[in-house]
């Protein structure tokens, strides 16, 4: 049988510490073997289904045409069935859990076409221990898939609209100042926020950031072309590899210097003309030695 | 050639820090291109023969056939060479080495065929400096064996009874309590034990748990379906992934709750009927608050 | 299109706990289908370049013939153009930064015959946003260099020469005494040193060994073929896996044990013929009590 795609990309908060992606792993190459498995990233934080939306939604437009499947905290919704999801005129399915991982990236690329819940036994791992939702029941859908197997055989379909969504922060503004969050922190520390850089076009070059919902003073801080650009022990904000504002310091860790992590809050306030000729420095968070 | 197997799974304790899992796919891929290589986990605790013996009982089931590569605490045994064990009436050949990590996956699927000792150093990666068991032995075999060079050829035949054997740790009944251990403790925290279901049929829904030698008195536990039906605070038992008994919290390390690890004792005794009625609360080990 | 190569070995700092080592194998997947991406190791430490250059030289003689992509400190010379740099005669092109991350895998194969700088955007992924190197530049371009695509055609050929050179450290003599570093710390905790064996014929068997820029004495270290060979507690010098000395302890960590890292210095002193009869335990370093 001529498969239908040759590709899954494969996300999951399963980590790479025990056999549980590798089994996953296995099974597709069992039932479906000439299908590639790239594995996105398995270190989504246990249970973080807003991480693994986010994940999925920067990785989305650099992802092959096929499958996508997506394990992030796949026993929370005991109650809701795994779903299949079509998007892009069917250029790709996305395989996961109903607990709006999937939501991010599905809004991305225009919505969904078509949508399944996974209930047909026919095509899930028989197993006379407990479910595992990745093992037995998405591995061998995403590889089904693959070799052909109708979106419809999987289960009855649902209207995509009844899927749960997701929730994407907002940004406000009040009395001129720019309150945000931090979206995420990548593997070198930089500190991507939840906005985009037109949001702030009226706020000029320069800015004070403040950090925590009690909006600590973090210093002062420029934009920049690239992370090389920010002077010692200074926080610079640049346009970054997805398109959105990022915080960044020079081959050292912001996330570090400033003490913040995915999920926190924090605020810009435009400085007028004559701050921004005083502020040259910045306040530092954790560790200022460490990038003296 | 036509190759005998297109699969090899692979399990060691290698890590991914440095490149030598990479040098092992770089061989069998310079020697057998169009095999895949399956990275089952490498993250088996260092030198810890006992954590990967299980974990490739664990994941046996769900391997494909071809070869399976263990590469765990390989340089144990400087006196014994390596072996490679046939099972399934050659389904499958284990490649690893002789210091007990292959038997209880050998015992679970029914014993070895046949077995030889790694000894003809006509596929080893010559070397100048010291041998790497792994990638001048166990990889070039492993992708020889897919090539289909017949088993022999690899090193004088050996009875399998005399290879290197595992100890599994056996539950015990002493005056109505159950004594046993954990077995591993999952990415996410579940803490598996030596429990078949069926050992505890007579315990009923509800016992007490206690951990450690000192037998630390950590709470009531009750039966569930699934780790969501457990109460915020408390500790479940549960049908686990591959139908052993596992000590389960809800979203949260159970291991971490109870200051369990790998190789820990633990005992349970039965509740008459009036305490079950009592103990709803359990007394929590670590962190307690993370979880409240 | 018949490919040119259809292996790409690829080393990284970027870690595996986000997207963008995935991004990397999906743009090739799109782009060169056919082709396979080796993960030899993605955890050389942040911006860490030395590290890298070094993993690549332990790796380089193990790699397949084709595209080695190298994404180590990809944005510490915004003003110098990535490279590619052909190799033995054409058998493999290394992609990289110009940050002397090559240079020592370049060196051990004999030299560069060509090289390129990637300045042809037509071979680049194009990007509103800020432009990923890994992602946007050698990705793209290791995968259109296994098509086929001529070296050329990436952009403005330069005399190898004029790459950013690397630094190998030297060992070096004073009255008798062999002063070094340590190259790499391995998986195991095995102590690689930058000393080749010939260079210590004349030490004999057994030495002093010092470590840090203070000299702090850590015993007495004797020969050994293999780290089982080590008594408990002490710690031997063999012939590495990859023909350098290493330092090690009996499936011990004897970085732990002596408390040194990648870079630190060490040195060795001869033992006259008395001493060594005297010498047969080691004071030990940190963590004592765990080895005992």
């Amino acid at each position: 049988m001529t498969g239908r795609f040759d590709t899954i990309s494969f996300i999951s908060d399963h980590g790479r510490s025990d056999e549980s992606v590798g089994l996953v792993h296995s099974v597709v190459r069992h039932l479906a073997p000439g299908v590639a498995v790239i594995d996105v990233t398995h270190e989504v934080p246990q249970h973080d289904v807003r991480s693994g939306g986010l994940t999925l939604a920067r990785a989305a437009q650099y992802l092959c045409s096929g499958v996508v499947l997506v394990a992030v905290d796949v026993s929370s919704q005991p109650t809701r069935s795994s779903v299949a999801v079509q998007v892009g005129n069917g250029a790709s399915i996305l395989v996961g859990p109903d607990n709006g991982v999937l939501a991010p990236a599905v809004a991305m690329v225009g919505g969904a076409d078509r949508a399944v819940r996974l209930e047909n036994p026919e095509y899930h791992l028989a197993t006379v221990a407990a479910r595992s939702e990745s093992r037995d029941v998405l591995a061998p859908v995403a590889a089904h898939l693959c070799n052909g197997v109708p979106l419809e055989e999987f289960g009855p379909e649902v209207d995509p609209a009844g899927l749960l969504p997701s929730t994407f922060p907002l940004t406000r503004t009040e009395d001129g100042q720019m309150f945000g969050e931090v979206l995420w922190v990548d593997h070198f520390g930089n500190v991507q926020l939840n906005l985009d850089p037109d949001e702030i076009n009226e706020f000029g070059d320069r800015f004070e950031l403040l950090v925590g919902t009690e909006g600590r003073r973090a210093g002062t801080v420029g934009r920049v072309n690239r992370a090389t650009d920010v002077g010692t022990g200074a926080i610079g904000m640049m346009l970054d590899l997805y398109g959105m504002l990022s915080l960044v310091a020079n081959r050292f860790p912001a996330s570090e210097q400033l003490g913040v992590a995915a999920g926190d809050a924090i605020s810009l306030v435009p400085l007028l003309e004559g701050d921004a000729q005083v502020a040259t420095a910045v306040s530092l968070g954790r560790k200022p030695e460490a990038n003296g």
